[in-house]
C-alpha cells in the first residue's frame, strides 16, 4: 500500500493509502469515530466505522489522545463536505496503527490560548492550523524570493554576521566578546557587503536573519528577523522600482498559486492579492504630505486627527502609512525622502540637498513599510563628507570608500523584510506568528 | 544597441553590443590594446584597435587604470584563443565610456598576495577570477540545496540563532547580553528546532549561519559558517543515507551543469566530480577501524605511521578521514560510531548501547567530513535518563522532551557544512575562500 502525503490525497481518490501523522481531533458519534489526522503537509478527516474493524481496535481509537502519532490506513472517498487542509477528501479507516499514544496533559489542548502561553509552547503550537498554514506560506515567500533573484542575473552572496567595529553607534546592536578581537556586533543589514558584492559580481543578494536591539515592543518589530537584500551595479531610483513591482508581484503570485488551501484556512481575503500587478502607484514624498495635510484637514473624529498630524521633514508613523495606502488598492512606492529621516549613504536628489534618491514600499491593508531601498552614493567625495558629518569613524569606512575609488558605478539596492511580507500576505495582525521562533525584548524562548 | 551579459555572450557573435564593467586586465601592443573586462556575469577580452577609434578616446583607452568602471560597445567575434570566462569570443571595441577612472593605486593589482593581506582586503579580492568563481560555485550549491529539498516535500522552517541558556555548555558559544533576560547564545545548530517542526511540517530543513566559538585554527575551521540541516519523521538511518547520497549528487551536477566554465578555471579536475553517483560506500566503524588498523601496520614511513594511530573508541581525525576516503573514489557513509564521542541525542544500536545509529558522510581527495546525522532518540524516558548522565539541565530540556510525550515518532536528519562542500567541489585548499567574507578566530573584518 502506497503511502501519501496528505496534500496530494486528490490523486488518491477510490485508492488504499496509508497516512502517517498525528491526531489533531478526535469526535465519537457512537459507532463512528471521526480523527482529524495531520500529516505535516495536510489536514484530512479519517472515519472509522465500528463495523469494519477489530473490537480491541476501536476501542483504542476511541480512547486515543490529541497529538498520538499513528499509521492510518484506508480508502480515500471524495466529499466534498470532509473537513481537512485541502479538504473535500476523507479516509475510511481498514486499519489503524498507534505509534505511540499521547499523554493526557497536552497543553495544546484545541481551546484559546493567551499569547504568552501559545509562545511558551511555539514548539507544540506550530502544530495548530493556523501557525502550519502561516509558516507554510512564509516557505513559499522564501523560496518565491530566491526563485526571483535565481532567474533574473542575481547572485546569491551572503553577509557576515558578526560584524567589527560597529558603523553607526552601538546602541541598537547585540554585542559579543570576539576572543583577542575585542567585541562584535550581529549584523542590522548586508548592504554595505552587498555594495563591495556588486562590484564583483554585477547583481548580487544577501538573505538572512538580522537583528535589532531596539527595545520597541510593536506588532511590527522583532529582535531578530529575516531580511533580503538585492544591489544592484548600474541602476537608478527608476529602474529600482521597476525591479520592486516585478518582485513583490511574482512572491504574491507563487503564493497564490501554491497556498490558496493555507490561505483561505486562514480567512485571507484571496481578491485582494489577485489585484496586485505592476504598476504601482509612485508618489514623492512631497506629494504624500500634501495628501497627509488634506486628510488630517478632512478628518473629524479629534482623536485620529490627533494621530495624523504631519509636517513636512519627519518620517512617517504608522497611522500616516495606513492613511495613505488606505488610498490604493496596490503597494505604494513613496520616494525622495528628506536627506535627514534616511541613512548616510543615500545619493542626493539633483538640485535638491534636503532630499535624497530613496523609495519606500507600502503594503496595502495598513500592513505599512515592507521595502527600504535607494541609490547609493558614488562620490568619494561627497561620501566622505557625510560620514564626517555623521560624526562616523573615517577607518572603519575605509572599505566602503575604497568602493568609490576604484571603479565606482551609480547602483542601488533595497531590503525587504519577510515577516512583514508574510504578515500582510496571510493578513495577520501580529509579525511574531509570521516566524518559527520569534524574538522579541520580553523572548528568547524555546 | 543592447547591454549583454558576458556569461550569454556566445548569443551574439556577429552582433554590435554593450558591456558594463570593470577593466580587470590591460595589455598594451602599440596600435592594439586589450582589454579584459568583467561584468560580473564573465570576464571578456576587448579589444581596442587605434585605426578604428579617435585619437583622444584611444590615448584613454591606453592609460586606463586597472578596476576602472567602463561601458565598452563594440562587435562580437568568435576566436576560440580568446582569454575569459567563459572565454572564445571577443569584442571589437567600437566606443568606450569611461563611468569612472580608477585611482593608480589599485591594492589588489596582478600580482601575489600574502593571505593576510588578501583577507584584509577581502572586499576586493573577490574580483579576482578564482574568488569570484568560488563563490559563483556557492551560489550554485545553496540554489542546488534548496531545489533538491523544496521538491522532494521538505519545509523550509527557519531555526532561531539566539537561542537561550546554553544546553551543552557554554565553552563554545558566543554570547550577548538579552535586555532583562539575562544572556542569549548564537546558535550552533538548528537541530533540536527541526525535530518540533518535523511534528508539524513532517520533512523540514533549516538553512542559516551558525556559530562556533572554538579556538581551532585549521583550513576546515569558520566561527561562523552556513549549514543546511534537513529533519525527516518516520525515517530511519537506512532510509538517511539513501536520501543523503541522492541528495549530494544531485548538488554536484547541478554545480557540474552549471558552473563548468568556474571550475575549469580553478583547475579542478571535472572527472572526479562527473564519478560521483549513487549508490555511495557504506562501513561501519568498527570496519572503518579496522582497514584503519591495517593501513597502519603497512605504512613504513614512521611520521605517517604516528599519525594513523587508531584504537577504537576514538573519533576520527584528519589523516584518519583522509586514510579510509582515499580507498574509495566516491563520498563515503561511516556508520554506527560509538555513543561516547556523538550527541547525547542519538538513537543507540539496537543491542550495542556502546554504538549509535549516527553516520558521518566524508568527501573523496581528503576533504573529510562533509555531513554528520543521526537517527535521533525517539523514547521519552531514554532520553530524560541520557539528560541527565550528561548533566545538562532537565529544565532547558522541557520542550524538547515534550516531542517524545506527545506523539513521538522514529525520525532522523543531518547537516551538512556549505563551505566545506563548495571547498570541495572547487578543489581548494583552505574553507575560508569558500565564504564571501570569513570569520575566523584571528578576523573579524571587513
Amino acid at each position: 500500500m502506497k503511502t501519501i502525503r496528505v496534500e496530494e490525497i486528490a490523486n488518491y481518490a477510490g485508492q488504499e493509502v496509508a497516512v502517517r501523522g498525528w491526531v489533531y481531533n478526535r469526535t465519537d458519534k457512537g459507532k463512528l469515530v471521526f480523527l482529524l489526522v495531520r500529516d505535516g503537509s495536510g489536514f484530512v478527516q479519517c472515519v472509522a466505522f465500528k463495523g469494519d474493524l477489530s473490537e480491541a481496535l476501536f476501542e483504542q481509537i476511541v480512547r486515543l489522545p490529541q497529538e498520538s502519532s499513528v499509521i492510518v490506513s484506508g480508502l480515500v472517498r471524495e466529499d466534498k463536505r470532509a473537513p481537512g487542509i485541502p479538504g473535500g477528501y476523507e479516509i475510511g479507516v481498514r486499519d489503524l496503527q498507534i505509534v505511540q499514544a499521547a499523554a493526557e496533559d497536552y497543553p495544546m489542548a484545541l481551546k484559546e490560548h493567551g499569547p504568552d502561553f501559545a509562545l511558551d509552547h511555539r514548539h507544540l503550537w506550530i502544530r495548530m492550523p493556523s501557525q502550519w498554514a502561516i509558516l507554510r506560506v512564509r516557505a513559499t515567500v522564501i523560496a518565491a524570493i530566491r526563485e526571483w533573484f535565481d532567474t533574473h542575473g542575481f547572485l546569491n552572496v551572503d553577509a557576515p554576521i558578526l560584524t567589527p567595529a560597529a558603523c553607526e553607534g552601538t546602541t541598537t546592536l547585540f554585542e559579543t566578546e570576539y576572543f583577542d578581537e575585542g567585541k562584535a556586533y550581529l549584523t542590522q543589514s548586508g548592504q554595505l557587503y552587498n555594495e563591495a558584492n556588486i562590484m564583483a559580481f554585477g547583481k548580487v543578494y544577501c538573505f538572512g536573519p538580522t537583528f535589532r536591539a531596539e527595545k520597541s515592543k510593536t506588532r511590527r518589530h522583532l529582535t531578530e528577523f529575516w531580511m533580503v537584500e538585492p544591489e544592484i551595479a548600474f541602476c537608478d531610483l527608476d529602474q529600482l522600482m521597476e525591479i520592486e513591482e516585478q518582485f513583490v508581484t511574482h512572491i504574491v503570485r507563487r503564493v497564490l498559486r501554491d497556498r490558496g488551501p493555507e490561505l483561505r484556512s486562514l480567512g485571507r481575503d484571496l481578491s485582494k492579492l489577485e489585484n496586485i500587478a505592476p504598476p504601482f502607484p509612485r508618489i514623492s514624498y512631497d506629494e504624500a504630505a500634501k495628501k497627509l495635510q488634506e486628510l488630517y484637514e478632512a478628518e473629524t473624529d479629534p482623536e485620529k486627527k490627533e494621530l495624523l498630524k504631519f509636517e513636512w521633514g519627519i518620517d512617517f508613523g504608522s497611522p500616516h502609512e495606513t492613511a495613505l495606502t488606505n488610498l490604493y488598492d496596490k503597494p505604494l512606492f513613496v520616494y525622495g525622502y528628506p536627506t535627514a529621516v534616511k541613512a548616510f549613504y543615500m545619493e542626493p536628489w539633483p538640485g535638491r540637498p534636503e532630499v535624497c534618491k530613496s523609495v519606500d514600499l507600502l503594503a496595502p491593508e495598513g500592513y505599512g513599510e515592507i521595502i527600504g531601498g535607494s541609490e547609493r552614493m558614488s562620490s568619494y567625495d561627497l561620501l566622505l563628507q557625510r560620514i564626517h558629518e555623521h560624526g562616523l569613524p573615517e577607518e572603519a569606512f575605509k572599505w566602503y570608500l575604497d568602493l568609490r575609488k576604484y571603479g565606482s558605478v551609480p547602483h542601488s539596492g533595497f531590503g525587504m523584510g519577510v515577516e512583514r511580507t508574510v504578515a500582510w500576505l496571510c493578513g495577520i495582525e501580529h509579525i511574531r506568528e509570521a516566524i518559527p521562533y520569534p524574538r522579541t525584548i520580553k523572548r528568547v524562548y524555546p
